[in-house]
């Protein structure tokens, strides 16, 4: 039987069919790699991530990481399953040989990570959170900073974190009032309180690297006052080894709907649990320079971005193909004309309600694909493409898709989730089914990493309007290459390729009309409408590249895009017109509403 | 503080200033009660929900019934719960005083019940089952069923279960295989295995009376074949008292994503774990004729198809209340204009994206429990009221409203707990908070009593073509009273009356189209989208008419459903164009999607 994971076969189509990946190997950072090298640590991740990652998901959910006052206490298959993880040299995939990574491809390190994420997402969130950290690190921390936490970390000894949130300051970053004083060593010491700190405490590792933003007393107020430290769980001597604790100390678990299986904590720094070198608060260590924390923390942000959606998107997938895998193996009723109950029932895919439920589905969580890789191969070009006009270009457009492709899938790669546990009926209300545990752990998506409101006014508010436009403008023409060689490749095509330089056409007069009435409060008032609908229109583009990439082949997996595509196109897409009407009518509902009239 | 279950406030203005519930009381069966009666049982409610039902709700999520292999485990809270709600008279709320009922209306036992649902689902869907027992069997038992039966239920010693489904037979219900043999002394012994019975076992109450349907061998194959038989979990004497066990013993527990708190069974008739009489086969007693079996199910089936609307209902509601309170208490943020880090924050209420949630989850909330009290005052009607021609066409209205009122309620009041969780932010994805329960617990009722698609084919396959489209017409009629009389009043509603004719308007060709075409295969194709979205077209007319018995009245409480009913007007009406364009259209792709290109 196939995976119920992902779809190699999907996968391969997406990479070399479409966004032909092979081509990057043409450029001197990729010279190394081979189709035959993608390949291989694709296969590696499939089989590492289905018999390491995989059979604990449940239990990991069942029996989640439990507090006892002194430690944390996590199955022992997690860190079974991380080390075989690190082992195989998977964390360092997309980074430099220099620090032992592998110099992958984004877009194909991205690939290989959503294998894990569709096999355990919790366990799966140690990795991505450290990946995340050393990427930070190796951007902008000094050559010592990164011999001294990076390697262990692409080693899988040391873990990462990224601390940004507190309990009275989670979306507004301005609040955080964690304090950074100097000492006499040139070093910080740290006091204050994170919270949703995920991989915050446990003992997989030898150590865990904290990344915290804090205020250094005296810098401006708001979020230009946040400077960015290093806080080890143990203090690093200089020969490497681990010297003593740090006054970093687990104050509790949240315990979560889903993703149970990683630990997500609130932490106290510089309360005194510990005194290193006898001396009170947690021992940091300033990246970069000062007040200029929450630029280098972008840096993670965005491509944690990526990885939520990505992440959601593996989650919508598994939980997709194990549908489609119930679907066509449960006998329920009869075809809807039969009158006849002697009949054998049959299996419920030829219901055209579960096909329904089915294409969604395959629409959704293909669309985001699509979407997700189609972005990685952007952060490929902004880095490494040949000409620095194509880079800037390539930086652009991510700039803009960033907030799409993380709020997009997370919201509509849920709602896959949703129809997966419909389309098992009760038994996929069951936790004896694996469907239940994706929907929950997925509804964590549209929360974390910046939320659904948030990515409304970041793209809306910011996106949309930086360089004069520029940004929109790219965006557009870039979608319009595409509907033009839809049309001109006629047929069926040509008629989606009409339908959606129209919907793109709204996109920019909606865009206009907001931003021309020169009143921003309103403008933004549905910005996460104006999110929802260009997402939208986004992945309808998608849709519309992977139909011309499958042309007008032969055989099941062609036409099963082209009838996805087809979905799309006269299900979802028009959704938006309604959308781009509210926004247009430039509606003051949610604005006027007073707050005591709920 | 409010209660954050439901809203007295709301209740009032629906029972009172909108369906004029008081005037039932001019009606024979309804004579002894009066607003104070009214009042009286409504407080009793939320008292007993607030203080008996609520406190254990997380408990009993948390630590959800247990099967030993001998015995169910639960905690005590929901014996003591179930004791109060008997004690107070509430299971027999709207049944007859000759059985020991209140004889409430239907819409006021409704409205009461609600309060329990909001408060902890989990505990009272133990009523919630017993009561569709006890009136399924006050309407076909005979005299000595219902005092053997009834009377021990609406006292709260004995409760009730409806057993149609089998492993092999879910919405298939003509797959059902549980035989039911003759017995010589008239009675049957059943032997079969029934699945998802909800309350099949347990010892909160002296015996469980299980509604089952079986099928008399030599009778006609499918649904026609199917008979309804009381199998009591303990043989009652002649007297009264209990006898030996009966032969229906607990297979296992289902474990659930929510509604954890019920235990949902799969039980074994006439397995020869028990040998009542020393004969195989469980005893059971036929309900009215042989293989009358579904159409009197259908009677308890109806009614609990508003339940779980009603349930639904609740669950949003109580969902809203929280998100609401949070809103107006967490600081987080400033206005989207301020640039100014050092002024204080500020109640996300403040924030539009906020108000956006709220104002949807309001909107979906007291829409669905506008449609829920509406549909319980036809119930209402259908039997009291003084003409034959009134009560037939309070029937008829209601048929055509039971799949609505079931489905719309678990989709749009699950997505308002989804944006009750948003709204909390993280803190509302932690079990520590409430509302992520409530979503876990509303996921069931798209599932239960007949699934989303399900209801689709009721809709449109059966209900909108029944009597030539005689209820389709008296649909569109009524709604149209009620246009009428808003573009009479001018001003804002004016123009939502104006829009929601042309909605109204649209569902008439939408559907004369989809059977006119005359391939009924194509018609249904789509049925979950009609279903949708005459749903959305109906919620609109709740709308309109809590917006008409508003009026133009002052103060915070009318104001907010103005607002609400504008809301829905403009963001959500709008949504159905595109699903009557798809249906107008006879799209095919779910149709002519071959099972193998998923």
């Amino acid at each position: 039987m196939a995976s119920l994971l992902l779809s190699r076969r999907d996968l391969d189509f997406l990479l070399h069919e479409w966004l032909d990946v092979e081509s990057l190997t043409a450029r001197p950072r990729f010279a190394d790699h081979s189709r035959e090298t993608f390949d291989a640590v694709l296969d590696l991740s499939e089989t590492i991530a289905a018999r390491h990652f995989a059979p604990h998901n449940k239990k990991n959910d069942a029996q989640e990481p439990r507090f006892d006052g002194e430690r944390v206490h996590i199955i022992p298959e997690v860190e079974e399953a991380l080390k075989v993880f690190a082992g195989a040299g998977l964390i360092g995939g997309g980074m430099d040989h220099e620090v032992g990574g592998m110099q992958l491809p984004s877009v194909v390190a991205n690939a290989c990570f959503a294998w894990f994420q569709a096999a355990n997402v919790g366990t799966a969130a140690y990795p991505f959170l450290t990946i995340g950290n050393a990427n930070l690190l190796l951007a902008h921390g000094t050559p010592g900073q990164i011999d001294t936490y990076v390697r262990p970390m692409v080693e899988g000894r040391f873990s990462g974190t990224m601390c940004l949130s507190e309990p009275q300051a989670g979306s507004s970053l301005a609040d955080v009032r964690t304090r950074a004083e100097q000492a006499d060593d040139g070093t910080y010491r740290l006091f204050g309180n994170k919270m949703w700190i995920s991989g915050g405490d446990h003992e997989l590792t030898e150590n865990i690297v904290h990344l915290v933003l804090a205020r250094i007393p005296g810098g401006p107020p708001g979020v230009k006052g946040l400077s960015l430290f290093i806080v080890p769980k143990v203090l690093v001597e200089a020969d490497g080894t681990l010297g003593e604790r740090n006054d970093v100390a687990l104050a509790g678990l949240n315990h979560k709907m889903g993703y149970r299986g990683t630990t997500n904590t609130l932490l106290n720094f510089g309360e005194g649990a510990f005194r290193p070198g006898g001396t009170p608060g947690a021992v940091g260590f300033l990246v970069g320079e000062p007040h200029h924390g929450l630029s280098y923390m972008f840096h993670m942000m965005n491509e944690a971005r990526i990885g939520v959606g990505l992440g959601a998107t593996a989650l919508g997938y598994t939980g997709y193909l194990h549908a489609l895998d119930y679907a066509r193996t449960r006998p329920q009723g009869r075809p809807l004309m039969a009158r006849d109950a002697t009949i054998p029932q049959i299996p419920i895919v030829g219901h055209p309600d579960v096909r329904r439920m089915l294409l969604a589905q395959k629409s959704y969580v293909e669309g985001a694909l699509a979407l997700i890789l189609y972005c990685g191969r952007l952060l490929d070009d902004e880095r490494t493409a040949p000409t620095a006009d194509e880079r800037a270009s390539a930086g652009l457009l991510l700039d803009m898709l960033t907030p799409i492709a993380k709020s997009w899938p997370s919201q509509w790669c849920l709602e896959a989730n949703n129809l997966a546990i419909q389309v098992h009926g009760g038994y996929g209300y069951t936790r004896e089914y694996n469907v239940e545990q994706f929907y929950r752990d997925n509804r964590l998506n549209p929360i974390h990493e910046g939320t659904h409101g948030v990515h409304g006014l970041d793209l809306l508010g910011r996106k949309v309007v930086m360089d004069g436009g520029a940004g929109l403008r790219l965006l557009i023409e870039t979608v319009s290459m595409t509907t033009a060689r839809a049309v001109a490749a006629e047929g069926q095509v040509a008629g989606f390729g009409r339908q959606l330089d129209a919907s793109v056409a709204r996109v920019a007069a909606v865009t206009r009309r907001l931003w021309e009435a020169g009143d921003a409060e309103t403008a933004l008032a549905n910005a996460s409408v104006y999110l929802e609908s260009v997402g939208h229109v986004v992945v309808a583009w998608m849709w519309l590249e992977q139909m011309l990439a499958a042309g007008g082949r032969g055989g099941a997996f062609y036409e099963g895009k082209r009838r996805a595509g087809q979905y799309f196109f006269r299900y979802e897409l028009p959704r938006t017109e309604a959308q781009f009407a509210l926004l247009e009518s430039l509606d003051r509902t949610t604005l006027d509403m007073p707050a005591d009239c709920f």
